[in-house]
């Protein structure tokens, strides 16, 4: 056989030019809220910034190229598989979109450690949607590659409550110091249990709004206490929308009520519109991590103070850093 | 933390070095075929010519790297989605597929707007089908990001328009001038009625040959008669066959006849075979949209004026085009 | 119109420089395993080998750089899908992948032929799963881009067949005067019909053990004694256990026994546990298509000899070679 000579690119990524194998979370898995330190969340942020500044530069560049994603959905999410995909994408590397695993080998009854333990020969890092609670920390016990945890039922939702703060820390130059309320179905929302988690590392001030059928369960508000967060809760947004600094809207589901009479009560006490950020600060933000059905009307969209499809951006810089950060080019 | 400073591409298209902002269509929609002048298609046929030398001479080339599009169909269609990803493959950019939207976030209601809103934040470029007359304009309305429509339900399908056009101009090396017969079901079809539409900015003559039930609506005759496109109407191919330079087919479905005898009683007047061939121009060319199911017989396919496939290759150039003049690069 | 000029790549692959288009396979199809001798298998082997170092040496490298797979999928399979898409991106090319066909224009009644004389004007090379038996055949027939065939109903598979045959080489370093055993369900696995055919190109002994209503069709051992491979049949492992070189599992399905008692008074025979693997050869490999479900105890998986992993790696590998080969650049 006559020799087989491929050309080798001159910027390859793969020597162990540099030293970011020592870096922080090369290889590590991003599993849960609670691995990260105070001092991981100023490097990971730090990296997106600058993910932030490169984006609107140069829009795409090839920090990881040549490298594969598996982009592995056990069930749909246009929202966060967009955003993984675009991630990949501006960083120069490639996707393996996943979407059928319903009907695929899954259906014959693969277990996800198999299932993982294959993809892992074709691809340099996994981002996993799965519904049950641990299957994130499943597949990382069998995975060599990293493992990027992207919802795993109503357990958690990592990269979420990273994009919520770095939404915060990017549009008020700060998180020390703030007064964060959070609004709407905080019983269910594992995005408002996750994010008030993170908020825990920081100096914060959080109210909760909720309907009384909705609080934020007592032993979050028990964990998050020992860990010395000042928590309020409230049953309306009316005192607390003065000093608030950020607004954290979640959707109150008709469903979640068993009478129809006491959901058409509360309902509008929890609905975001001009009326409501007339009364609220000039500096204050509103946040929602999407889809909204009707929680925030949309005339408020004009309002610079909206930020939640900035919010969407900003996932996309979090992300990029995550990625860059377990594939060790960052 | 230590600075981080990924690599910038030296030919990056972010920068603006040309002035290529300042080209036609740049950050432009394409929404329909009323938004074009004579010179716009003597334009885009250009760029779309140009794109057709470069993959025959390259194959691929990187007039869009690290431009990313999102591919978002909330209808299947396999011919228009592959057309479009590999329109933006061969200029070296990225596609995010997003074919699940009916599982997805959509089906927990979120509207439209949002969705676009959303996915601007990811892609540089939104490709929409949809099954609803309107959709298109709606996104456009909301994206700050290029919209292009790929078929709104039985509204518009301005791309498949222009590349049956382009497929004149290409095959047969000029429109003005030219004989097109249009056949089979005119009623339904919205692909014969956006391509009238763009004939009636040439010199053409052009025939409707169908049965009784399908003919081409009297709003739309009237419509383009008053733009001064010369039109007559045929129940049978045998009187213009001779004279025809384009044979338009269409597909006659037999669901669309209440009576099912009516149904076989027409059909074969609308089936192409090679004796219809014998009849015909040596210089003439057929054209259909695909999927053809019966109403061209596949011994045509043999004949070289089976322009069917060529068809969909001129869909791609054209695409390619569209891409590359909305992103201000052509 | 302004003249229009976009960047052409220096490292263009389209220009024919080398004398790649006299290699093998360039522009064939690959649509079963009995096309091949044995020394196109030394051809193709001596490709994925080297595919093997370069992925290890640097990950990804753009052989394939501009060259777009079209990856067609009738029936889902996240294993074989995701394997060539890594396959081409390791390659530096893109993927068009469609998955959805069952729901779009061949549900509207369209031909295999029509679809992928129309894929191929967007793609350089097809891919295809398909449910019936031959779809690869006629495929082929009418496209003129190469088709590769990745599995058509009970039909052929042959790419699974070659990376099962390159995974044995790789692991022993050789195939002839090995004894290989078959274990399982060799009457409906289609795995296993291949893989035999192209055990008959060598030197080897080939064990089959199955239930008795599962053993392999008495076609397929007269064409294979035809071919001079020496095979026996058994009903239990325990006789050709300490001989076997290369062991391969595949699953024995409840479904296929009328008798329920029938099926547990066997099942037991046919697990692989670590007693088993403690009658084994210290060199033997333990094979699997995967996915399996429970034919294989997950304590075996930690034993060195538990190939099937590094299997799907392989599959990697000699795919790449394929894509590479028949694109006319290996």
């Amino acid at each position: 056989m006559t020799a087989f000579v491929p050309p080798v690119r001159q910027d390859n990524p793969y020597l162990p030019f540099g030293d970011h194998r020592n870096a922080p979370f090369y290889g590590k898995d991003i599993l849960s809220v609670r691995q990260f330190s105070r001092q991981d969340l100023d490097y990971i942020f730090g990296v997106a910034h600058e993910m932030r500044e490169m984006v609107q530069r140069v829009g795409t560049f090839d920090l990881l190229k040549g490298k594969i994603l598996a982009n592995l959905f056990y069930e749909p999410s246009t929202r966060t598989s967009s955003s993984f995909t675009s991630a990949m994408e501006r960083l120069g590397g490639s996707v393996i979109p996943i979407n059928e695993v319903r009907y695929s080998s899954v259906s014959k009854g693969e277990s996800l450690p198999d299932t993982v333990r294959t993809l892992e020969c074709y691809a340099d890092v996994i981002v996993l949607r799965h519904p049950e609670v641990g299957a994130s920390a499943l597949a990382a016990k069998y995975a060599k590659k990293p493992i990027i945890n992207a919802g795993d039922g109503v357990g958690e939702h990592p990269t979420q409550a990273l994009l919520d703060l770095f939404t915060i820390l990017e549009e008020l130059g700060q998180v020390d110091g703030l007064t964060v309320t959070m609004l709407g179905d905080l019983k269910y929302g594992r995005t408002v249990h996750s994010l008030a988690r993170l908020l825990a590392l920081f100096r914060v001030k959080v109210n909760y709004v909720s309907p009384d059928i909705l609080r934020m369960p007592p032993e979050i508000i028990a964990e998050l206490k020992e860990l010395g967060l000042p928590q309020d809760e409230y049953l309306t947004l009316d005192d607390v929308l003065p000093t608030t600094d950020v607004l954290y809207v979640t959707r109150v589901q008709k469903e979640r009520f068993e009478d129809p009479q006491a959901y058409e009560s509360v309902k509008n006490a929890f609905i975001i519109t001009t009326e409501t950020m007339r009364r609220a600060r000039e500096r204050m933000i509103v946040m929602h991590p999407l889809p909204r059905v009707g929680e925030i009307a949309m005339e408020v969209d004009e309002d610079p103070r909206a930020a939640y499809f900035r919010q969407m951006e900003y996932g996309l810089y979090v992300r990029m850093a995550l990625l860059a950060m377990v594939l060790g080019k960052a």
